[in-house]
C-alpha cells in the first residue's frame, strides 16, 4: 500500500520535543567554566571615541577577561564588511557595543560594564535616510567605498549611500507620454522589529588548539563560518557552528549580531566557553530592525486600466552598518513593480546608512515595503479610473511566459488563482455593512540567486536513515519537510528519517535558511542524496540478484525484480545480505540552481518567484480611529504544498504577522535612541486582535522544485499592510500613506478629512 | 614541490589539545539539570535475588529516580545477548549492578546506594574454567543455548562453553605419528586488566521525543547503537552515541559497560542527563579483564626441526557473561598455530563461564596468550632439539602464498623481515654477560571479517575539508592517519583537513575502532570518499573548461589540463568559477572487504594479517627472582606505515604494555572477589621499570590496504612475554609456564631447581 507522504499534513517531527519544552535552546546550554559577557554600549547616535579606561572594571572580583574592539581587529558584514567586532575608534549607533566583560556571572558582568570608562567626542548624526542621501550629510563611514564588499553591490563614494540599485525595462518616459493618467505618491513604511521571543544567545569558545566554537541560533550557519573565517582570517575548519534550536528568527538571527561580543571575550579567556545573553533591550536596540522606507512611487496608465509605465524609488534607511541592506534592497527594487505586466519600468533603491539601530534582513526582505506602496497605489488608481480593484488587478498581473522585471520569462505563476480565491472567500462583491470596508492586495517575491544546498543521506541496516543537512530548523517545520522529502524518495515511513541539526563540522554546506529557499534548495539537495541511497541500493541488489540494474525498480522501501513480479526485497535485506550487520549506505546530493555563465550572486533572475494575495474585512472606529481586522484572507502560491499543515501555519501566521506590523508595530526612537525596546511598549497583536483568518495553499508547480515545491515564508508578510489600507480606504474614504495605521493616525486622518470636508 | 603526506611522521593532529589538557574526556562534560549516579552492587560471586528494598533509599532527599533490572527488561550482548543492564533475577559476579539511584549530587547517590536492601541466596559458584567447562560443574547461565547470538558462535547446550571454536588443517593424527618428537606442555595466562587511566563514564539522557542520547568513550559507537537498538527494541535512528575523547581503552571501553546504568536511570528520570562515573574499583571489578587462559599445546616436529603437527586446546576464562568472550577464544583460536607452516593442525578453544569478573575485548584479543603459549613451546623445541631459536623459527615461517590455518593463501608477509631485524639489532649471535639473556619470539594476528567502514568528505570554498569518520580517536593516532589519507588524496596539505569526532547521528557507519582494523578499513573509506571528491572536481572543470574529464588531472589540489601543461587551476578556483560563495563537494566511501559468499562476520579468512617479532636481553636477580628488561626490540609488518611517528608509538608502546603484563600485572581474586582493585595494588610498569626500546617498522604492502597498509594496534604486545621467558630461560636454564613472571614465581623455580639440581 504506497502512503502519501508528500502533499500529507504530517504532525512536525520536533513538535513533541517543543511542546514538552524539552527542547534546548542556546541559552539554555550550560558548559563547565562557562563565563558569562556583558558589553559596555555607546550612549551616543555618533561619537569619536576618545579613550576606554577599564582598570576599575578589571579590578572586580570575578572578572575574567575585558576585550575591546582593537584586541580583535575584524570587519564583519555579509555584503559589505564594514562592522568592527567592538567599535574601534567611533561609535555609530546608540547601543554599539564598545568593550565587553567575562565574569564569572552575570551580575559581576554587569556591575564591571558599569566601571568601563569611555571618554566620546560627539558628532552631527543623521536619522533621515533622504536627508543622510544628501551630498552635505554627515559621514556615517567616511571610506564606505574602501571596504570589501560583493560584487553586486555598488557603493556610492563620499556619501552614505552604501548601495545603489537599479532595474530597466522598456523606457519609462515614453510609457509616462503614453499614459492616459500619471499617479506619483509617496509611501512611508516605518521601523520594525523582529520581536523574536528567544532573545539572541550566543556561547563562544576559542580551544587551545586554536579552533573556534560557537553555539548560536544563527540561521546561516555555514554563512557564518565563512563570516568569521574572512574576517578573522582563519580557515573554514577552524572555525565550527553550531545551531541548537533556534526560536524565532524571522531575519533576525543571521550574521553577526550578538557572536562578535561573544568571540571577542573568547579570545581573550582561551579555553573557557563566554556565554553572552541579550537584554530585551539589547536585542530591540543592537541586533536588527525592518528597514524604514521612504517609497515614491509614478504610474502611468492607459484609461481602460492598462498599465504603461512605472518608476519606484526607494530610500532604504539602513542604520549604523550595512548589513544584509544593500541585498535588501536589491531584491525588494527588483519586486518593486509588482506582479504586473508593465512594458517600462523603472526601479531604482537608495539603501543610505543613518546613526540608528542596524537594519537589514526581515521576513520578506523589503518586498513588504514596496508592496505597500504599490498595492496602495494600485486601490488609488483604480478609485481613480472608476475601476474594481480586483478587475484592475486581473487585467494586468503576470502569467506564465510574461517578461518579469528581472528580464526572465516568468514561470510557475499561481497569481490569478490567488487572487480570484481571495475575492470569493472575501465574497468581494457582496457589499459591507457601514463602517465597514473591504481590501485586497497582491504581491510576488524573488529568491536569493543562484545560492547552493548540500546535503548527506545515510542509509542504515535496519531501513532507517539519517539526513544530515545546515538548514535550521527555525520554526517553519523543515527538518518535517525534509524527512517526507527523504522518505518519498526512499519510499520508506517518515517515522524512519532522522533529520540532523546544523553544525557545521558535520553538516553540509547550505547558503542560509532564508529567502524562502530551504524547500527548493535543500528539498532538491536532500532528494538527489535520497535518490543516490537509492541507486547505489539498486546496484547491490543487482549484484546478489545477478542481474542489471536497469532490471530493477526501487518501490516502496524495497526493490522490485522484474524477472519475478510480486517478489519484493526490502533495502535492509540487500544490505544485510551484502553486509551483515557491517554496512550502510551513504548518498549526497547538492543543488543549485541552473543559471547565466558568469552570474553572480544576487545580480542573476530568480529561480523561482512566488505570489500570493491577500484580502481583509475591517471595521473602522470613526470616534477613536481604531482598525479592526474582522476576517483576513490569504492565498499564496507554493509551487507544491509538501506538507499542507505546515504550508498553512506559514501562511496564518505570515498574514497575521503582517496585520501586527500594520496595525500595531512599530520602533520608536529619539536622537536615535529606542525609546519602546521592550514588549509592553513595543505593541505585538495578540489573541484579542485575532481576526478570523483563512489560508488557502495555491500550487503552480515549479518545474525544477522538488514536486513542483518552490517557498512560502516571506511572501505571506507583504500584502496585509496595503489590504488592509485599501479596506480602510473603502471603509472611510481615507487614504492612508504611512505605517502603521495607529488609531491616533488614522483618527487624525478621519478628523483632517472631516474638517476639510473631503467625502 | 609534490609534498610527502603519506609515510611522513606528521605531528598528531590532536596533539595541542591533549597535551594542554583542552580535550574533553566524557567526565569533563556537564549539562544543566545532570544527575549523578550510582549502583548497587552483588557482593556475592553467584546469589539468586530474592528482593530488592528501594523505599529507604527513595526517602533520601535529592534521590530522584531508582532503577532496578526489571525496570529495563534488557538483555545486551554484542556476540551473545545474555546480559541484563541490571541484574533481574541473580548475580552471576561480585560487583554485578543490581539496582541505581540517580541523585542531584554523587554524595547522595552513594548515600542512597548504601540503603538499598538486597536480599540474596547464595549459589554454588565457580571459579576454574576447566572445572566449570566440566559437565558436573554448577551452571551459570540455565538456558544459555536459548539466548540470541551471533551465526558465528556455537553454545554448547547444558554447560558453561559459551562458545567452542576449531580449526582444522591436514590430519594431527598422522601428523604427530609422523613426528620424530611430540612435545605436550600446558602454558597458563592471567587474568589482566586495561589499566586505562580515563575511568568509564556514560551520560544517558532519554529525550521527549523518546530518543535516547548517550556521551561515552565507547570504542564502537555504530556497534552501541546496534546493541541498544536491539536490546531496547527501538529503531537506530531514536539512539545517538556521541564519543568524546576517550582517555585510555585497550578494547576495555566497547559495548556495555557503565552504558547499562546510565540508560536504566535516564529511563526513569526522563529529559535528565544522568552521569555515571565509575570509581576505580568499579572499573577493575565491573567492567572487562583480559581472559586468564589455559592453553594445552601439542607440537610434532620432525629431527631437523620441520614442525609437522600442531594441537591446541584453550580454556578461555570468560567470566559471568559472554561479552565478547566468544569471538576473543574464536580469533585467537585461529592464530594459535602461530605464523608457522604447518601442516597438521587442530586448534580448540572453549570460551567457559565462571563466577568472576567479565572477560572480553583486550588489545591482542587472545592473540597474546596463545603467542605466550606457542613461543615459549617452540623455545623448548628448540633447545630440546638443539637448535638455535631463530634458525628454527626461520625454517618454519609462513611466507607469501603460504596456506594460512584459515585455509586462505598468505599474503602481505613480512615475518621474515621481522625476525631477521630483530635479531641483528640484538646482536643475537653475541653472548650475553652471566646472569643476562637474550629471548626472542613471533606473532601474527588477523583481524575481524568482514566488516565495513563508510566516510563522508565534504570540500570547502577554501580548499579546506571536513572527513566525517566514526572511527574514535583512543589515542592510537586515527584522526592524523585519515587527515594524511584525505589529503593525500586530494593533493592538498595536511592542516586542511579536520577530521570528525564520532557521532552516530551525523559521522557514518563504521563497525568498531578495534580488532586493527581503522587504517585498513576506515582508511580505505577515507581514501574511496577523496576519490569520490576528486572526480566530481574534475566533472565540474571539465564543465567550466569545455573539455573532457578524461582530459583532465588532478594534481596537488588542482586540474592539470592536458592541453594547457602548465596552468594549474586550484580546486577551489573551480568551486568558486562554479558557484560564486555558495558551492561545495561532497564526497562518500564505504568500505567491505571483498569475501568469500555467504561468509559470516569472524567465519571469513581475515581480509589481512600482522606479523611480527620481538626481542629481549633480560638481567634476572637469582636472589630475589626479579627479572629485568634491559632492551626490547619490536619490529612489526604494518604493511605501510602511513605515519612512521605513530605506528612506533604504537610499537613502542605495545612492547612496554607486554612487558608490564608478563613481569607485573595480574588481577588478583579471592571466591571471585578482586583484591587489588587499585593501582597502588595492581602494578603497571613505571618508568622506573623501563628498558631501552628499539621499534622497527616492516612494510610488507598489503594489496588491498590503503596505500598498503595493514594495522599495528595490537600484535605489538603479543610476542613480548614469551621473548622475555624464552630469555629468562636463556639467562638461568628456568622454564616458567605460568605468567606473570613475579620475582616470586621465578624465584621459587628457581629455587627449586636449585634443589632438585637442574642444570
Amino acid at each position: 500500500m504506497a502512503q502519501v507522504i508528500i502533499g500529507h499534513p504530517a504532525v512536525r517531527t520536533d513538535a513533541v520535543e517543543k511542546v514538552t519544552g524539552a527542547a534546548l535552546y542556546a541559552a539554555d546550554l550550560d558548559f563547565p567554566g562557562m563565563l558569562c559577557g556583558k558589553a559596555s554600549r555607546s550612549p551616543y547616535p555618533h561619537a569619536r571615541i576618545l579613550s576606554i579606561d577599564v582598570q576599575a572594571a578589571r579590578r572586580v572580583p570575578g572578572v575574567v577577561a575585558i576585550a575591546t574592539g582593537r584586541d580583535l581587529d575584524a570587519l564583519g558584514g555579509e555584503a559589505v564588511k564594514d562592522m568592527p567586532f567592538l567599535a574601534m575608534d567611533r561609535v555609530r549607533y546608540v547601543g554599539e557595543p564598545v568593550a565587553a566583560v567575562a565574569a564569572l556571572d552575570e551580575q559581576t558582568a554587569e556591575e564591571a560594564v558599569k566601571l568601563i570608562k569611555v571618554e566620546y567626542e560627539e558628532l552631527p548624526a543623521v536619522f533621515d535616510p533622504v536627508s543622510a542621501a544628501q551630498n552635505d550629510a554627515p559621514l556615517i563611514h567616511e571610506n564606505s567605498e574602501g571596504y570589501e564588499h560583493i560584487g553586486a553591490v555598488k557603493i556610492l563614494p563620499h556619501s552614505n549611500i552604501v548601495n545603489f540599485s537599479e532595474e530597466k525595462q522598456g523606457d519609462v518616459a515614453r510609457g509616462f507620454a503614453e499614459s492616459d493618467y500619471v499617479f506619483e505618491d509617496t509611501f512611508t513604511s516605518h521601523t520594525a522589529h523582529h520581536g523574536q521571543i528567544e532573545p539572541h544567545c550566543a556561547i563562544a569558545q576559542w580551544g587551545a588548539d586554536g579552533k573556534l566554537t560557537l553555539w548560536t541560533p544563527n540561521d546561516g550557519p555555514h554563512r557564518l563560518r565563512k563570516d568569521l573565517s574572512d574576517a578573522l582570517k582563519m580557515p573554514l575548519t577552524q572555525i565550527r557552528v553550531i545551531v541548537p534550536y533556534l526560536g524565532g528568527g524571522f531575519g533576525g538571527k543571521g550574521g553577526l549580531k550578538v557572536e562578535p561580543i561573544a568571540i571577542a571575550l573568547a579570545r581573550k579567556a582561551p579555553r573557557r566557553p563566554v556565554r553572552v545573553v541579550l537584554s530585551r533591550e539589547e536585542v530591540f536596540a543592537t541586533t536588527l530592525v525592518r528597514h524604514a522606507v521612504v517609497v515614491k512611487i509614478k504610474t502611468g496608465v492607459k484609461a481602460d486600466g492598462t498599465l504603461m509605465a512605472r518608476e519606484v524609488i526607494g530610500y532604504w534607511d539602513t542604520g549604523a552598518y550595512a548589513e544584509k541592506g544593500p541585498t535588501v534592497s536589491m531584491q525588494a527594487t527588483a519586486t518593486a513593480a509588482g506582479p504586473y505586466r508593465i512594458p517600462n519600468i523603472h526601479l531604482v533603491g537608495y539603501c543610505v546608512y543613518t546613526n540608528k539601530a542596524i537594519a537589514g534582513a526581515y521576513r520578506g526582505y523589503g518586498t513588504p515595503q514596496v508592496t505597500w506602496a504599490y498595492e496602495s497605489q494600485m486601490d488609488i488608481i483604480a478609485k481613480r479610473l472608476n475601476l474594481d480593484p480586483v478587475e484592475f488587478r486581473l487585467k494586468n498581473i503576470v502569467h506564465e511566459g510574461d517578461a518579469l522585471p528581472t528580464g526572465q520569462p516568468g514561470h510557475s505563476i499561481g497569481m490569478e488563482e490567488c487572487l480570484w480565491r481571495v475575492a470569493a472567500e472575501l465574497k468581494w462583491n457582496e457589499p459591507c455593512k457601514p463602517g465597514h470596508g473591504k481590501g485586497i492586495a497582491i504581491t510576488s517575491k524573488n529568491t536569493k540567486t543562484p545560492s547552493g544546498s548540500a546535503a548527506y543521506v545515510a542509509f542504515n541496516q535496519d531501513g532507517t536513515a539519517n539526513v544530515l543537512t545546515s538548514t535550521v530548523e527555525i520554526g517553519q517545520g523543515a527538518k518535517t519537510i525534509f524527512a517526507q522529502i527523504a522518505a518519498e524518495e526512499l519510499g520508506i515511513p517518515l517515522e524512519k528519517i532522522s533529520v540532523s541539526q546544523a553544525d557545521t563540522d558535520t553538516t553540509p554546506f547550505d547558503s542560509s535558511t532564508t529567502s524562502s529557499r530551504s524547500t527548493f534548495h535543500m528539498g532538491n539537495a536532500v532528494k538527489a542524496a535520497s535518490a543516490d541511497v537509492k541507486q547505489q541500493i539498486i546496484s547491490l541488489a543487482a549484484l546478489t540478484l545477478g542481474c542489471k540494474p536497469e532490471d530493477l525498480v526501487a518501490n516502496g522501501g524495497a526493490i522490485d525484480f522484474a524477472a519475478d513480479p510480486g517478489h519484493q526485497i526490502p533495502f535492509q535485506s540487500i544490505l544485510k545480505k551484502c553486509y551483515g550487520a557491517g554496512g550502510s549506505v551513504l548518498g549526497r546530493g547538492f543543488y543549485y540552481p541552473a543559471t547565466e555563465k558568469d552570474s553572480g550572486m544576487w545580480s542573476a533572475p530568480s529561480v523561482f518567484w512566488m505570489y500570493g494575495a491577500q484580502g481583509v474585512e475591517v471595521e473602522v472606529d470613526r470616534e477613536t480611529g481604531q482598525v479592526r481586522v474582522l476576517k483576513l484572507v490569504a492565498a499564496h502560491d507554493v509551487g507544491k504544498a509538501i506538507n499542507p499543515a505546515t504550508c498553512a501555519g506559514q501562511i496564518e501566521g505570515g498574514a497575521v504577522h503582517g496585520m501586527s506590523i500594520a496595525l500595531f508595530e512599530q520602533v520608536l526612537m529619539d536622537q536615535g535612541r529606542i525609546t519602546n525596546a521592550n514588549f509592553h511598549d513595543y505593541k505585538l497583536a495578540t489573541p484579542m486582535d485575532m481576526p478570523e483568518v483563512v489560508s488557502i495553499i495555491v500550487e503552480a508547480p515549479h518545474r525544477d522544485g522538488p514536486y513542483g515545491a518552490k517557498g512560502v515564508g516571506e511572501p505571506v508578510l507583504s500584502p496585509t499592510a496595503a489590504a488592509i489600507a485599501n479596506a480602510v480606504e473603502r471603509a472611510t474614504g481615507i487614504r492612508i500613506y504611512d505605517l502603521p495605521l495607529t488609531p491616533e493616525r488614522v483618527f487624525s486622518a478621519i478628523e483632517k478629512s472631516d474638517r476639510v470636508g473631503v467625502k
